[in-house]
């Protein structure tokens, strides 16, 4: 099937496309809220029916939390499962949104036409693109050219409690040659990006406490335990002086960087002073030695997300904190082991107590890193397919945070996952002001028409 | 003038200044919160109108705040000053308290007749001790055996922010021979205290401020600087391993206890174990080699009161805060310098900053230790009379806290303070269900008729 056609269509289609695009924008489907469980479920109604419009047999299932809608093509060709989810962010704080979140514009900028509200990058926009360019072949071609499936979810921003039982449960359905996932990014502003490695993700909170109540520091200051300091004196220990972090074995299975992966990653020529130097900061603050890039992409973290103990409001308060608590996040690489981690690192900490202390721990999720398979011949398509529509040729790229679908597909339905999408970095993804260029919706959904038809020809 | 009519006009007088107390009680003269203003104002009245009634020329005088009440009996013999407080702490979580806290009532309970509601210790049920002894003086001899100034300030819970002007303003009608200050409690459950210490009170507030905005620990994690680690490492760098603290020049004027001190508070058989057991406690905490009670007392400290970073909400944000902040004290001793350990403490936070991080401090006071002066006649007089009222003979003891006010008579009015009080440990100032023990309020009012009686006579 030619594809020149069906990118004239994409063409013709834009503006009808943005309207879709922005009739899905003003539904209201943030997840993680309960007031709008119902615009989660309109939202979903929305999708099924654009679908069936399509062609797609579409349809809603429901989960204990928000449902999932899946749609199939049938057909020939390779069985290609396409991911996204529709639900959004919440909004808050209001007042920093210059228009109502939830009453989409298409906004002329300084740097182009982008289109403006919540969901528009994260992810309602990137999955229409998919959606899109299945509508423009179908109206070409009559057919698609693949076995097209559409898995889009409603709770990735509220932690996805649903997805990995459903996906168990419904493996027969949803078991395909590939999985194409676009919730990631270009690489820049016009070079597109097929995410080859992702960080994984371990997150633990503590609670330590020493006296059984708050004291008054005149009375107890001195004498008694402060658990504040002896939380201090933990996070304290977790780096050493050369910024490695100190939790036992936790270098197990972080590899060094392939010759190859070096070349190709100095060929991006990334501008770490620039990168630090647009949020404040001037040098990189990670393990010494390290290129800036290795340090966001493949080399280990331990961060502070969160502390807090004692009085924290306005004025002085002369308490002894009975209780301190933190957030403790670890993005993983290579081949390091979560469960291992967290058990290491919850031994340092127990053995770092003193003895009128006590520590609980919260769970937080353990993921391991995902490493994509570039070797799947989908890989070398797509960066053929990107490179033809881009003003610069593809690039495989690193990337430093967690999206655990990839590694449910393998883990689960034991296929591979291609993540590939058109976000930039200013798209403002869970702050005010969110938007998605146009021409990222436009290249987009022409990227994507161009790697189904490099991956069925 | 005798004493023992007194004494027994004190006890028929009982249930009427019980009521009074009560009284004076349900006025919610919580002076930190602006929607109560109206009501401190209304405790002042209330206070002015008692004294009136007792023959003290009294007024309420206005300050920029709340206002002072000041009430002179005039007449001859030493002038004695007396200062207490009118106002009250918030009474929030109020779903702790049993009652109203602005509806006092006389309960019953294993430990004898208490009056429970916010103020009754602290501080209203102690200063209403002092007057009764007036008033029933005044109803027996028809004078009183001294030249009183009353002194009743409404801002002491919300750091007297009009104090000091008001006493350099009205030094002339201030200043007297002594001061008492009824504040504090007494040693155990039936040892009448003098204290002869106070430590003094240094607050820092810091703010570490690092990137430019809160980061995506995804995408920033490793190699953006954390303000929060920073942090915990300069708490963590604030104590060495035997509980020192590393300030340099931390320890310049903290002396050591004198034998006799050290002898006679071996004698008040301080159970250190029960009074940590009490807190959920074993062990403690402060510098190694050193008496419980002098850890409390006569030791310098150094106490996380708060500090918060990040996300500190249910559930998990990858978030790498902009900033981390803390709420830091000392308690100090001797002839510590606040100043100059504020400087230090700067300096030695300043040199630990890492090169992407700046840090801004807030001053919260610095006050330097009280020794109160001992060799003035009025502290035998006090022992003996207080001895002949308690079961226990009374006791010099320290104080971990930090009552300014002592020190304020000092350096504004040169004069020497006494401070004793009748409070118990588990008066739960501050907290829900204050209460103070009718014994307390009881033998409070014949302690101080006994003071006046041994100062006079």
């Amino acid at each position: 099937m030619t594809l020149d056609p069906v990118l004239a269509k994409i063409d013709t289609n834009l503006p009808a496309a943005t309207d879709r695009l922005l009739d899905l924008l003003r539904i209201p489907s943030i997840s993680t809220d309960p007031a709008y469980n119902a615009d989660c479920d309109k939202a979903a109604d929305w999708l099924v029916a654009d679908l069936q419009s399509i062609g797609f047999e579409a349809s809603k299932r429901s989960t204990p939390g928000h449902p999932m809608v899946i749609a199939h093509s049938g057909g020939t060709g390779p069985h290609i499962l396409f991911y996204g989810h529709y639900d959004v962010q919440p909004v808050d704080p209001l007042d920093l949104w210059d228009n109502d979140p939830f009453d989409p514009q298409i906004e002329d900028t300084a740097k182009g036409k982008v289109i403006r509200g919540r969901g528009s990058s994260d992810d309602k926009g990137q999955l229409m693109t998919f959606v899109e360019a299945c509508r423009a072949w179908k109206q070409v071609h009559g057919t698609l050219p693949a076995n097209i499936t559409l898995f889009f979810e409603g709770e990735e921003e509220s932690g996805s409690p649903s997805l990995t039982p459903f996906m168990a449960e419904n493996a027969a359905e949803l078991t395909s040659d590939i999985a194409l996932i676009c919730d990631t990014g270009l690489y820049g502003d016009s070079t597109p990006a097929i995410i080859t490695q992702l960080r994984g993700l371990l997150g633990e909170e503590l609670t330590i406490k020493g006296p059984s109540l708050d004291l008054h520091s005149g009375m107890y200051g001195g004498i008694a335990m402060n658990p504040a300091r002896v939380l201090a004196k933990i996070i304290a220990a977790l780096h050493d002086e050369n910024g490695r972090i100190t939790v036992p074995d936790f270098y197990d299975g972080v590899p060094e960087l392939s010759n190859e992966l070096a070349a190709s990653w100095d060929d991006l020529k990334f501008d770490g002073e620039h990168f630090l130097d647009e949020v404040g900061l001037s040098k990189p603050a990670g393990e010494l030695g390290r290129r800036p890039l290795e340090m966001i992409w493949s080399r280990p973290t331990c961060e502070v997300n969160g502390m807090w103990s004692g009085y924290t409001g306005d004025g002085f308060k002369t308490v002894l904190p009975s209780q301190a608590h933190a957030k403790i996040s670890f993005r993983l690489v290579g081949t390091q082991d979560p469960l291992k981690i967290r058990e290491n690192f919850r031994k340092m900490v127990n053995a770092m107590l003193p003895e009128d202390c006590t520590v609980t721990y919260k769970d937080h999720g353990a993921s391991g890193a995902g490493q994509m398979a570039t070797t799947h011949p989908a890989f070398a398509q797509a960066k053929k397919a990107l490179s033809d529509e881009w003003p610069n040729a593809a690039a495989y790229v690193g990337c430093g945070g967690s999206i655990p679908i990839a590694a449910y597909f393998k883990s689960i339905l034991n296929m591979d996952a291609m993540l590939i999408g058109f976000g930039k970095d200013d798209d403002a993804i869970h702050s005010p002001n969110e938007k998605y260029d146009l021409s990222s919706f436009h290249k987009g959904i022409r990227s994507w028409a161009r790697i189904l038809h490099e991956m069925t020809s």
